[in-house]
């Protein structure tokens, strides 16, 4: 037998895997930088771009490396004939991210060797909104619109999906968004990327098994509940009632709590600057009734558990608001992480070990007789 | 700023991530037991079958269960028109694990609702070999062969690829092979599975995962370079020779080593014994000519080091012997794997937690300013 083994560590929370330089989350005092810039300095100043050059390069561009990369993004975006083929042999109305882990899954024609290359990286960030808008538009029972060239990232998303031209509001707040999602540190859908490329994967596999990541509720899969509950609730003068209601059902509220921050998200801060910014006066005063809400019936609850307003709230907010259903809130979010993914499979192919712990074997008792009555002869 | 944080440990290596039931791996005494049951025991005296109910159900079968869901598994393998439309717009020819990645995610069609079932896992089993076999036939020009439900799942796999019966003696090999790869207890696609479940995902979007982690050549890609190192030496008088001078070049012997193992890998002395049986003369007298040389020369260039031969080494021997093309043993092993993959997804599920660990940022002093001359007006 083994030496004994020290104590499961489960989920992995506080072990450190390694070093980056990549993002910097600072929980305690709210802080989320990406290579030394605050997330409210990016989202005001940055282009999406501007984020993608200094996430996949490691430092922000010059004028003409933007507009470099800016040219160089746009003309990734069209698909392969054999990734439209499969995205077109998928069932219409089928779950938007079930669509997207297929397509993305679908770029491995062989395109995308090990390890992964910037290039690669760009490919993937460019192309994600354009498998997502063509199932989204044949579900509706729409033709494809093609990518247009003369749009940055965030307006060409929204134009692939609409085939209209989006208002420059519009434009901005969604890729702010994309700005405020686009990096988390080591998440469970960047880290699901890492350990698949840790074993001398490629990007298509280590993107594929992210986005199945982010899928899940607990990581991306919940912002379009928010939505539905504002919805319920529908009124700002019914949100007390209904939020008591709730929790006296111990049913959950959606929006609140991240294990990181035990303050204030700073993603969530700029959300709700954009969403004054932009919905509805109705839809912003049933958002801020229910959060203040919402966050003194938590407070009352479970004091000193320091639940604050998390990044999913006011970005289905923000995301309905430029027009977005609540079915691609979570897609959208998973089209601005591809920009972290394609820093993070750089930096983990950079400095590379097989990623694998270990676990506590508290199985049956070793050196079981197989029963004689199952045997092979 | 936070506290200080503790050493990285960089690939989690010894990191205890939770316990299990499933696999116990005893790496400096060379043993592998699931659910108690030693490999050898495994690989002598059960089918596939009852090894799937005994990782999936935690148990051996009774002669009445083996039955039933010997039936089950084989009333499962028929894949659904939507993911045979996928299957069949993917390029032919394609890469055997690029496609049964994008088939396993093509899977998702709805019916593999979070959180993974005993049922669904069984449904994963059992279309592993389906769409494999499929695509590979596709890509030869051949018409897909359908499943037959008489024969047993080794049986039958080998039936789907080339449409004739198989051979007792080849069936049970794989069969053999099939239970040796079943589980390996926390491996990196195992734990990638984890991670993508851990986030509340589904099982397809946790397995289209795992596949994208044993695609890696640290994990499942490299049995394939075994048969190819074989056929590049030729013959057993060829071997000392050839071994010094890839050795001299600093060039890779593959078959030899494993992270977990400090000793005999218990499957490879299982599946040395498989090829003793079923390969023929000449190869077996190369392959043994081969293990005898690189152990020595590896002992002579780095003693202390205890590298044996590991479970590709037979394993490619024992899988090429049976018709398999080296293309296909990577796959062959996922097909194999997706048993445990199924035990671990109910595992998780049953006690679940967000797996995330953390990183130690490393990266630029934060509080930056955004350059001007890229700054949105």
């Amino acid at each position: 037998m083994e030496a004994p083994r020290s104590v499961p560590q489960k989920g992995l929370e506080h072990v450190v895997m390694g070093d980056s330089t990549i993002a910097y989350v600072g929980g305690e005092t709210g802080e989320l930088h990406y290579r030394g810039f605050a997330i409210d300095t990016l989202a005001r100043s940055a282009s999406f771009e501007g984020v993608v050059h200094l996430l996949v390069q490691g430092r922000p561009p010059g004028p003409a490396e933007l507009d470099r990369l800016t040219a160089d993004l746009a003309s990734r975006r069209a698909l392969p004939a054999g990734v439209l083929r499969v995205l077109d042999a998928l069932p219409p109305g089928l779950d938007p991210l079930e669509a997207m882990r297929t397509g993305l899954s679908a770029l491995g024609d062989g395109t995308f060797p090990a390890p992964p290359t910037r290039e690669q990286g760009l490919t993937l960030i460019a192309q994600a909104p354009t498998l997502l808008a063509r199932h989204v538009r044949r579900s509706r029972g729409l033709a494809p619109v093609a990518p247009r060239p003369d749009l940055g990232h965030a307006a060409n998303y929204l134009w692939m999906l609409t085939g209209e031209e989006p208002s420059a509001a519009a434009s901005r707040a969604l890729e702010q968004y994309l700005i405020l999602l686009a990096d988390h540190g080591m998440n469970a859908s960047t880290f699901a990327l890492r350990v698949v490329l840790s074993t001398g994967s490629d990007l298509v596999s280590a993107a594929t098994a992210a986005l199945g990541a982010l899928k899940g509720p607990a990581h991306g899969g919940a912002p379009a509940r928010v939505a539905a509950m504002l919805d319920a609730i529908g009124r700002a003068s019914a949100a007390p009632g209904w939020i008591e209601a709730t929790l006296a059902r111990k049913e959950r509220l959606y929006g609140f709590g991240h294990r990181a921050y035990k303050t204030e998200d700073p993603r969530a801060i700029v959300l709700h600057a954009i969403a004054r910014a932009i919905a509805s006066s109705d839809r912003l005063a049933l958002a801020e009734a229910v959060e203040r809400e919402a966050l003194a019936a938590l407070e009352r609850q479970r004091a000193g558990r320091r639940l604050y307003t998390n990044v999913e709230y006011y970005g289905a907010v923000a995301l309905e608001s430029v027009g977005l259903p609540p079915a691609l809130f979570t897609p959208t979010f998973a089209v601005a992480r591809t920009a972290g993914w394609a820093a993070h499979a750089l930096e983990q192919v950079g400095d590379n070990r097989l990623i694998r712990p270990d676990v506590r074997y508290v199985g049956p008792p070793t050196g079981r007789a197989w029963p004689a009555e199952v045997a092979r002869g």
